[in-house]
């Protein structure tokens, strides 16, 4: 080995420099009302701008920082208070200073002595949480990388709960087991099921009702229809909170069903979890306190950066631990000076886990308990502003009254306007949503979902988050609507 | 709602007081040599320190800075060049960069029309790796939350493509299924198992040799002896870089037997795949080209930041995609305006899913394929270094020669020198890794991992990556053992 002198640790002007360019186009221009909330190029053009190959010499750091001001140009911006196209937005600049702690440090949540700051910071928010949630007696999570694994661990705690013997023999020593779920849950309990040996076939869909809840009558005749085919039923997710229309499961009424036949409760409530914030509106939960195990994400409307994903479950038997662990010795070793308790790794299928805790404890700390009420109060209030005014204006027509933050509307142009309903205005209508998006997605003006659902012709989904939107932004997502399907 | 006006997106000036501290901080003093790895206290102490209780209300932002520094503070610096716990260290500014535009643009990698930079710099980087790799007619791959979920993911991949109808009907469907692998691998294989509805028990353990590399013929008779049993083989996971030794399976051989019995190959380089950058010790891994598919994590030897970790798949029929799919209509719309193959999140698992390949991109431009081969280069000769150090140092013993960056070694204080080998010595020995270890975390002057293995007595596993690491920090890592331990 040379003996080379210890090189510069970073080209610290290269970082000073970044972190201006950051500030200013990916903090301040991304989220200025102004500026575009993206700049659509097709992937062919995208390509040519980007010069995408890898080579075998580097560059120099003014082109890489040209390349990151490019990554961020041509990105779309989430945190623009014109971006309302996924279930979360805007930007959370105390959770975004932890995000970049977390960056530059490093950390990994296999042990304490790994991670000891973030360690206790992760049990500090899982106890909030979990008082939260209602359960006296506590209980025990983890931060995991995204809701869909929250969900998964909860069937695979269920499972094991039910079937310890599957952790070593697998699902063939076990019978057919089923899961229900309504038809109105997010797909990450069917690409679990998949991926945990259970079977797609074995999630059973349970009807929901008109406004999108689960109907508790109908899962419990399902569940008979199974248990008559000889299925195992071992657990039922009930959603708060769904993707597209944002109904809450009757929680307090499923309840009752899995504890007469004795399944295990999951809530995903990833999305709707925020309303336990709220004194206001945290009745769409009522009988939280009696589940299992629930999925939150606090990256979504509580604003956390990405990804900020809790899973909470009411066992207090370790139930997570044996479940998952796998006792790595060269991790996990038994004669180490400190408390062992503390090291949390083993209760994760994961290896390297990252604090993601931290950017919603940090926030929490800047903004306390009451703003963040005020903040889901603020936004669901906006949404019925929202709602309120499609009602009001002609060619504007709620899919339901919303009692979350999605709200979900058809645009109808004025030359569909006097078709009255049937096959041919279904067919008409189902066309406007997609070419209204792919008109704001190439002027930059903003992003809106839209989707299928349940045989109903395309319609948006507003979602409504962000304390910095305003009156002004609603008013303005209805008329830029209207200016851009108009023709249609 | 009332007309509030639009709030300040952000207090910009604490943002730009953080990123001052921060840089400070958690990079220039972090990676400060002078300064302490980590400020050691109790889980007890530490809590007092950082008052980790949420509650009602906010704090000033000042105090929220105050918070940061002490997170900071009372962390791990495993960017530290005295850092060698873990099989990743060091700092590349380069990829923080990219963690940092990341943290602020929160994309989440769904869809073309969500992502679109971050979609084409991840089939960027993993065409240049299935490159590397040497799969000549290309393959498929993604980017995941950790390298636990890739092995995963080559389980579920494999398991699929023998039993395609297991993703809708379940393992109970299907006969009891058997996956190899060595001794040495990682913990993930059996938690992915058990979690997956195979069963532990169904992974079969194969010995591996002295220098911890798996036995081709034991594997053979394993599977000979797994089939007269009735299960039914159907992957071979082998391991390039095992996590203590770092050991190399050898592949090629391992290929002959999976194309023998027609089993899936995978290969779990996250450790080791850093070699296939290098001419010099790419050897290692001779045989790659003929896998099926590979874990390879760059947020390791490539020091990339957390996390970055790659999944390659060789198979060109979309397995990825038919295996994980979900078909999402509100994600997955099949009316968008421009070219679907372009969205990649239904072959994932995760719904939101952080674009990492951006960090890795963004290093490889800035420094080319050249400076990456020599960083891997240079961390070998430096290992090689220490590993003759400790052969001439009195009172240091090789476990074996290392032939990758793990070197595994014990620590003999004076007092156990003249103690013939035995039972008492062993004991002994066993006992002098862990104490050394807690005098240097809390004297905070650098962090080495140690184990135990295989029955043999605790010893300690040094691991060599950043090439901002030097021979004074191999000497003093010695120098700094014997110091610590040489009264007991």
């Amino acid at each position: 080995v040379p003996s080379v002198p210890r090189k510069k640790l970073t080209t610290l002007t290269f970082l000073q420099q970044s972190l201006t360019m950051i500030l200013e186009d990916a903090v301040k221009k991304a989220t200025d009302v102004r500026q575009k909330v993206c700049e659509w190029h097709s992937p062919e053009e995208l390509k040519e701008l980007l010069d995408l190959e890898l080579r075998d010499s580097g560059e120099p750091e003014a082109r890489i920082l040209e390349r990151c001001r490019d990554a961020i140009r041509y990105s779309v911006k989430t945190t623009h208070p014109h971006f309302f196209n996924q279930l979360y937005a805007g930007l959370e600049p105390y959770s975004l200073v932890a995000s970049f702690i977390t960056d530059a440090l490093k950390p990994s949540l296999y042990t304490y002595e790994m991670s000891p700051v973030f360690t206790l910071m992760e049990n500090a928010v899982l106890r909030k949480l979990i008082q939260t949630v209602g359960w006296e007696e506590g209980g025990d999570g983890l931060f995991n990388a995204g809701g869909s694994m929250s969900n998964m661990y909860a069937l695979n705690l269920a499972r094991y709960r039910h079937f310890p013997e599957i952790k070593e023999l697998g699902n063939s020593a076990a019978p057919r087991l089923a899961v229900f779920t309504s038809q109105e849950c997010h797909y990450s309990i069917s690409k679990a099921a998949a991926l945990m040996g259970i079977g797609t076939k074995n999630v059973f869909v349970v009807p929901s009702d008109k406004r999108g809840k689960m109907i508790p009558s109908a899962l419990e005749e399902q569940i008979e229809s199974v248990k008559s085919e000889g299925g195992v039923p071992f657990m039922v997710n009930a959603t708060a909170g769904t993707t597209v229309l944002g109904a809450f499961d009757p929680i307090d009424e499923i309840a009752d069903i899995c504890e007469k036949n004795k399944l295990w409760l999951h809530v995903d409530a990833c999305w709707g979890g925020a309303v336990l914030m709220s004194n206001k509106h945290k009745l769409l939960m009522k009988g939280i306190h009696r589940v299992d195990s629930v999925s939150w994400n606090p990256h979504k409307m509580l604003m956390a950066c990405l990804q900020c994903s809790a899973f909470l479950v009411r066992d207090k038997t370790h139930l997570l631990q044996r479940c998952h662990s796998a006792r790595a010795s060269y991790l996990f070793q038994q004669d180490k000076f400190y408390d062992l308790s503390y090291d949390t790794g083993d209760k994760s299928v994961q290896c390297s886990r990252k604090p993601d805790a931290f950017k919603f404890w940090l926030m929490w700390k800047a903004l306390g308990t009451s703003e963040l009420e005020q903040r889901v109060d603020r936004a669901l209030a906006m949404a019925r502003y929202l709602a309120d005014e499609i009602t009001k204006r002609e060619g504007f027509r709620l899919v339901m009254e919303p009692e979350y933050a999605n709200v979900c509307f058809w645009y109808i142009p004025p030359s569909l306007r006097d078709l009255p309903d049937g096959p041919e205005f279904q067919e008409k209508l189902h066309n406007v949503a997609p070419v209204v998006k792919e008109r704001m997605m190439k002027k930059g003006s903003m992003m809106v979902g839209y989707q299928p659902h349940r045989g109903q012709a395309n319609f948006f989904r507003m979602v409504v988050i962000s304390p910095q939107v305003s009156r002004q932004d609603m008013d303005f997502v209805l008329d830029e609507i209207h200016s851009l399907g108009k023709d249609l």
